[in-house]
């Protein structure tokens, strides 16, 4: 089953590598072979791999996790080789760690001259960011005849957030729905940034970075060298990428009510402070208010929601609004959207659940159980998001050890992890958002690979596939 | 009650301050008058509070962390007044970080020049570590008449690690047996110390400092102007000191395997591969490979066990041998010793309750339970440790935003807030062994001072001191 699946997935790979291919065509660029031989390889591949149907077509819990991750690993892979063979990026693990930047949505680059390459490599790096944004096992299920348990299972492992809401009965219908908004939000971001300065091309890259909150651009000095005009509506969009998908379907059924849920509140109080905050802190380095309010807003929307694409060099900023985006790398977005982190909706579990165990300890024989948008939580989901924070904090020890040994300095070190396994992109100091990751060393870059899957696929995907526990019968 | 528990406390300070008084006396030191002055100020006022006896002597869960959070912040004041009296450190609010920096056992000092202190001073800085160590409440239960519960209330507040084991079935016998292998083990220290190339003096306060896992040096160069014999002996014991207490008591009742549990074995475990680690990572910066291996053992004693004594400029190591370190100060000593930090025993715990919650995500079926040492562990223990966790991360996130408005470099911020929330001391950069706390504004002083005590007694009674939740009916 797992193997049938991966077949689905590489012959889904191919069609994507048509869109490359097809700017290719419309430049005239000469990597229009190289995209449609590897276009149709994949297909082929796939078809032929998913020829053998499997008797059990159910999956549990154990498997959806393995094949998520086996799934990522093997797109990634693919995904890398259009750079490869075109010798844009010459070694192979700097192709890979690209492409994994790219699914992952981190924007992370080790390319030191961006315009250099091709429209259709800007392009299939742009794209990637859109595929992995959502989720490309949530398109296939939408599509592939599987059960709804099956689906779930998958849907549970590839989903970011605590816990997946089904916003209809069926789990392939909200997959669906879910690609709904999801095109539409980009098309809308497309239409204004085109109506703006931006040409066609470079207006398609921008909304798939902003809407898998990715953060790749086409220009080397990221989204400093579009007018003001394009930086807020880049600023509005990623925002609103940020937010819970299911609060535009709920806000598409007209409950405004249950739209701004608690997470989302707190989500919009969290960007309103910390812009307040950098504005008052960092006032002095531009001309005008107004000025220093817009790089701020573009920068902490940027931060929160992973996306990764900057307007001013905050490494040069003072010491607290480095310490404010350094702590939104690992707050993150909402859940269910397509930003990466911690999620503020984990951390407001946490906090609820701190209160609670204070109550307990003043009042020992009062029993209380945590609420949120007045459903009761179970102390099932508390746990498993406790073993998570534990877990995101060991890989992070872990990563910073091996990453230490290059010989950087901590706070490059430190942030190269969390812009990593945060799927932000930029960090500070030698990762800060005027540099790249071309510097480290290749176990380094592998270590930082793996973040990035870890983060975008929540952690236990990929530490359950390397896990012996998961191998046993 | 409060009020009482608070004179009694007073007295006893006063008793104490007969120490430096003695020292003042036999080094014919003119801080004489002072301390005794204050000594009697102590006891008197001590005594009058005490002479109202409470009717109701049953102490509650809740009074006894308001008891311990208001007993050290007491306490540390009046530890301040001799420092502020004196005039050898002017500004009161400095006095109070030497005081505070004493008692938590942090070694965190304002001092420039440590040498120019007259001898009866310096003797009362250390002394505060010593009796910070174990806890002076510990002390006055072994002595006070009190029911068997309020007693319990109290250690469980005082005492670091996850849960209070008592050695004899009688909490004040437990209290005073601790008492006398603390008593012990500190002489012993102080005779080893004094074969040596130390006076009297100098290994009176040195000792005082190992056994509270403080780190105030009587020298400017802190360890590090003396032999290496010194050097060896006091690695030892601050390891020594970073034990379980509990062992001990079991090491002399003759049950030498319980004795070698698991926290003591993964702290044993953990200590010699950051010595590897450290001594292949720096070997370049020393001359012979002994050299190294001497200060890599003394600098991770000195930070696993949070004294924060140094014989080398850590600050100048390679970034693997700081990271490290920093990762040391978090995960601090054994529970029940005198050490700060997480404590290893909550890190094995989190640790196994993140395997168990993978055992749950592959086989939703089976339910299992953490154990240790043979012993089921209660859901109620690791959820406390979760929300102590998040917690510690909270007051970390809060404490550097406020210091970060100083300016610093983020790592002088970060470790500035984790050497005093760990109660360790020197951190890197600007607050590095060589250098000291005198540079930070008044606000961050007070904030650190905050992070000493909260880390200290353990966050809770801190937090639930300030907390709303406690104060109302």
């Amino acid at each position: 089953m797992i193997i049938y699946v991966l077949g689905i997935l590489l012959a889904f790979e191919g069609v994507f590598l048509g869109l490359p291919a097809l700017t290719a065509g419309l430049c005239g660029e000469k990597q229009l072979w190289l995209f449609l031989a590897l276009a149709l390889c994949c297909v082929a591949a796939g078809f032929l791999i998913a020829l053998v149907r499997p008797k059990n077509r159910n999956i549990y819990a154990r498997d959806g996790f393995v094949i998520v991750s086996l799934c990522w690993i093997v797109m990634s892979v693919f995904g890398a080789l259009p750079f490869y063979i075109d010798g844009c990026i010459p070694h192979f693990i700097d192709a890979l760690f690209e492409s994994v930047s790219g699914f992952t949505t981190t924007g992370a680059s080790i390319l030191t001259n961006v315009e250099a390459l091709p429209n259709s490599m800007l392009m299939w790096r742009s794209f990637t960011h859109w595929i992995g944004g959502m989720g490309v096992l949530v398109f296939i299920m939408a599509i592939l005849p599987l059960s709804g348990a099956s689906n779930m299972h998958i849907m549970r492992a590839e989903s970011p957030g605590p816990s997946v809401s089904k916003l209809v009965p069926r789990v392939r219908k909200t997959a669906l729905l879910l690609y709904l908004i999801y095109i539409g939000l980009t098309a809308a971001e497309f239409i204004l940034l085109a109506a703006g300065e931006m040409n066609c091309f470079e207006a398609i890259n921008i909304s798939f970075a902003t809407a898998g909150t990715g953060g790749f651009s086409v220009k080397n000095a990221s989204m400093g060298c579009y007018s003001a005009y394009s930086q807020i509506v880049a600023t509005v969009f990623m925002i609103l990428f940020g937010v819970n998908f299911t609060s535009y379907f709920l806000l598409l059924s007209g409950k405004l009510k249950e739209a701004f849920n608690t997470e989302i509140r707190v989500y919009l109080i969290l960007i309103a402070a910390a812009i307040g905050a950098i504005t008052l802190n960092a006032r002095h380095l531009f001309d005008t208010t107004g000025e220093t309010l817009r790089h701020a807003s573009f920068t902490v929307g940027s931060i929160i929601t992973t996306t990764g694409f900057s307007t001013a060099d905050f490494n040069l900023w003072p010491s607290l609004s480095k310490t404010v985006l350094v702590l939104l790398m690992f707050i993150g977005a909402c859940a269910g959207s397509t930003g990466g982190g911690i999620k503020v909706s984990r951390m407001i579990l946490l906090g609820k659940n701190m209160r609670n165990e204070f109550r307990v300890m003043l009042h020992p024989r009062q029993v209380r159980k945590v609420r949120m948008d007045g459903r009761q939580i179970e102390s099932e989901t508390i746990r498993t998001i406790h073993a998570f924070l534990f877990c995101y904090i060991l890989i992070c020890i872990v990563s910073l050890l091996i990453v230490s040994l290059d010989g950087f300095d901590l706070t490059t070190n430190f942030t190269s992890v969390a812009a990593t396994l945060n799927n932000i992109g930029p960090g500070l100091n030698a990762v800060g958002p005027t540099e790249n990751y071309a510097l480290f060393s290749p176990l380094s870059k592998c270590v930082l690979i793996f973040d990035m899957l870890a983060g975008r696929l929540e952690i236990f995907p990929m530490i359950l596939l390397f896990s012996p526990m998961t191998w046993k019968k």
